[in-house]
């Protein structure tokens, strides 16, 4: 049984983060977004449940009006390192910014991760939403968001390209001889592009999964654009099984497009279930947790999609507000869904704002539903496997003992890992070095 | 007995970097300056030792003249995090350049690892000898010596800085009433400098030990007075205990002129033990180590400090060639020095080459001989501790097992840690929160 036929899972570790107010439930540990050993414990269980993946975000801006996981939190490349160190098969991918990094660090910080792990690390490219962020990095403004895809795209390609810097079979280690390396098997990628010049090469090898795996989770027209060219993986975002169907059918057929097959890039829609031994028992937890929203909290958590714009200067009632081209240079994606959402069904800022900020109300439900649905997802099309967002630390520990034998019981999800690496586990090929591939030493 | 008055320790742990040619004695790894597994066994000697800490060097440029350790190793960053998670009191400190880095990245990242390990993180701050580095980095030129120190001053300020953003008591945690931190005590740094212009606030608090701990390496002019004026530590590499004590009582010197005191600032030299039962065994093993070099090899180590400059175009025996400026940009202190030593002691190219290659030639011997130079350098204010680099991996194991419990026995070693941070190790002062002083909160 090939693993392309069965489930694939991520679980997004983050801290107080799962809603803006999960940190106030009596399970949440107040400081879980800087506890390393919060993070351990929930690597260890998604490990623990075969899921290929642990996913860490980021953003590189904040200001008083951030939500409390936003405002302190561990920083990606780091906490995916301590846990590459305690654990041994799931996969390790984070979030970086393609629009405030240089792709000479960020091969490097990959590619050690990669080899710490022994070829399990993924980068999550973002272009960075915030405006603000420019100001944390001296820069006159905030990129527009057609150019930080502009940005990303050859950074992207300039990171690939160090990662070649060594053939796979380069090193030598004649202790006899004294010979090293094979002068041959090392080069320079000389980039001079419009947004980056880098000569090489990288000073670290490929690790045995050729390259680390390339996350994309923009789901603009541009985001869809760079994950159909260039992503491994997508980290979707999609509400219902329809949107999902036709952003899975459109992602596919873009790759296809550019010279892809559909089996290169794997889609992941992101879920939170809300897990209990009976309908009514997921019920009362979900109330538990959307008791905790309060509409203040809800502007804000809006706010930010909208680059921190402040809500609280509109009537709450009135129908959502004609915001313009507010938000079009920041989530983009989210924000065009958020506007045509609110104009379609006719609603007003506050049912906008506390949906935003509410824990989403499908997947909710006894193991046999949540399967259920998730099984539907995937064979409809809609899904190649799934993130879980654990709104409380406990969701995960439940969906791993009560939803996943379930799955494994069915057969579309692994008992145990096929790979060592995270490429293998997701089922996508080997990236062949592009100069062995051109010197046919393969 | 106060900390203050016992010696500190330190372990560079470089892979197959212990001499030029390490890698081909048949006791090390040909992988290890990429396998986890001998940094985190390297790591948990150390810290069976009571080691104040791991250190880790960097580079940011490689050409096919580099030697092996430089060709592929892990990150420091990534690294550290990696040891972070698999050890509990030692100190994780690690090299990344203020040449080629944004202060907001950096910030973050050493925050985190001091999050993540519970306080125990330190950054030595580089400038980047190697012209090479800005090719890597899109710029047009590598910055002069004294630019690049001007850089990291401001650098430096900056990060410093973004470690206060939050006051140490500024996360309240109310689930009651919804509070999750207090507004008065998050603060924008809004720096507005030569090379740097970041806003803040950071989005990381500070950990128990308030800031990472600072490390200077460099011996220029620049270096030691950015070390007096702004480092916690020093990584010192005089050659012998008279050159050593100058060294030591010129930066405590300067320190005291900069308005700190004495005790603020920990002096630790390199040193490259080699450890037999006999005298006899200790020379075995030296020979054995520096058999291994050759003079090509030679040329090219001795080449790299002076920013890969060519030695094998010059007459071996002549006397070392006049280079006129060549090195002055690259790593200034060891450059001048070695032009120095060949001037005054008249050594031909082949003599400064070999001996830039091969492992010190102090330092070797039985364990009684080492702890007494040890001792000795301590005693007669050389050093506050040292830094132990272990050319082969069994030197570091022998220093613990053989040469540890003499000290100790002495009572200049601890027998156990003094505290959870690096900070309290060193004996080195919190370093309150600049706002906090200013309100007098504490």
């Amino acid at each position: 049984m090939g693993n392309r036929k069965q489930l694939k899972f991520g679980a997004l570790i983050h801290g107080v983060g799962g809603t803006a107010t999960a940190w106030r439930h009596p399970e949440v540990p107040v400081d879980a977004s800087v506890s390393f050993s919060f993070y351990k414990e929930q690597a260890l269980t998604a490990e623990a449940g075969k899921f290929d993946l642990v996913f860490i975000a980021d953003g590189l801006y904040i200001n008083e009006k951030s939500i409390p996981h936003f405002l302190n939190r561990f920083e990606p490349i780091t906490i995916l390192s301590a846990i590459a160190a305690v654990t041994s098969k799931i996969g390790l991918v984070g979030t970086l910014s393609s629009s405030y990094s240089e792709p000479f660090t960020v091969a490097r910080q990959f590619g050690s991760i990669d080899h710490i792990s022994g070829g399990r690390s993924g980068w999550n490219v973002v272009t960075s939403p915030l405006e603000g962020s420019a100001k944390n990095y001296g820069k006159s403004g905030h990129p527009s968001h057609d150019e930080r895809y502009k940005i990303a795209e050859e950074h992207l390609q300039v990171v690939r390209g160090l990662w070649d810097s060594w053939e796979d079979d380069a090193f030598v280690y004649n202790k006899e001889t004294g010979v090293f390396f094979d002068r041959e098997k090392l080069h320079c990628l000389n980039h001079q592009g419009k947004y980056f010049s880098v000569e090489g090469p990288l000073n670290i090898a490929r690790s045995k999964q050729g390259h680390p795996v390339i996350f994309q989770a923009g789901s603009s027209e541009s985001g869809k654009s760079l994950a159909a060219k260039g992503a491994d993986a997508v980290f979707a975002g999609e509400d219902n099984i329809e949107e999902a169907k036709l952003f899975y059918k459109d992602v596919k057929d873009r790759a296809v497009a550019a010279g892809r097959s559909r089996d290169d890039i794997v889609i992941l829609p992101g879920i939170h279930p809300i897990i209990g031994r009976t309908q009514e028992e997921a019920d009362l937890k979900y109330e538990e947790l959307a008791s905790l929203i309060n509409i203040d909290v809800a502007l804000q958590y809006l706010g930010r999609f909208f680059d921190h714009h402040d809500f609280s200067q509109y009537p709450l009632d009135d129908p959502f507000p004609d915001l313009g081209e507010i938000g079009s240079n920041s989530f983009r994606g989210n924000t065009d869904k958020i506007k045509k959402n609110a104009r379609e069904k006719g609603l007003t800022l506050r049912q906008v704002a506390l949906h935003s900020a509410s824990p989403r109300s499908d997947f909710v439900g006894n193991p046999e539903k949540i399967a259920n649905l998730i099984q539907q997802w995937y064979e409809e099309g809609a899904a190649d496997g799934f993130i879980i967002h654990a709104p409380i630390p406990s969701v995960l520990k439940d969906f791993v003992q009560l939803v996943v034998p379930i799955l494994q019981e069915r057969g579309i999800y692994r008992t145990e890992y096929e790979a060592d690496t995270l490429r293998g586990n997701l089922g996508l090929s080997f990236p062949k070095n592009r100069y062995t591939v051109a010197n046919s030493r393969v």
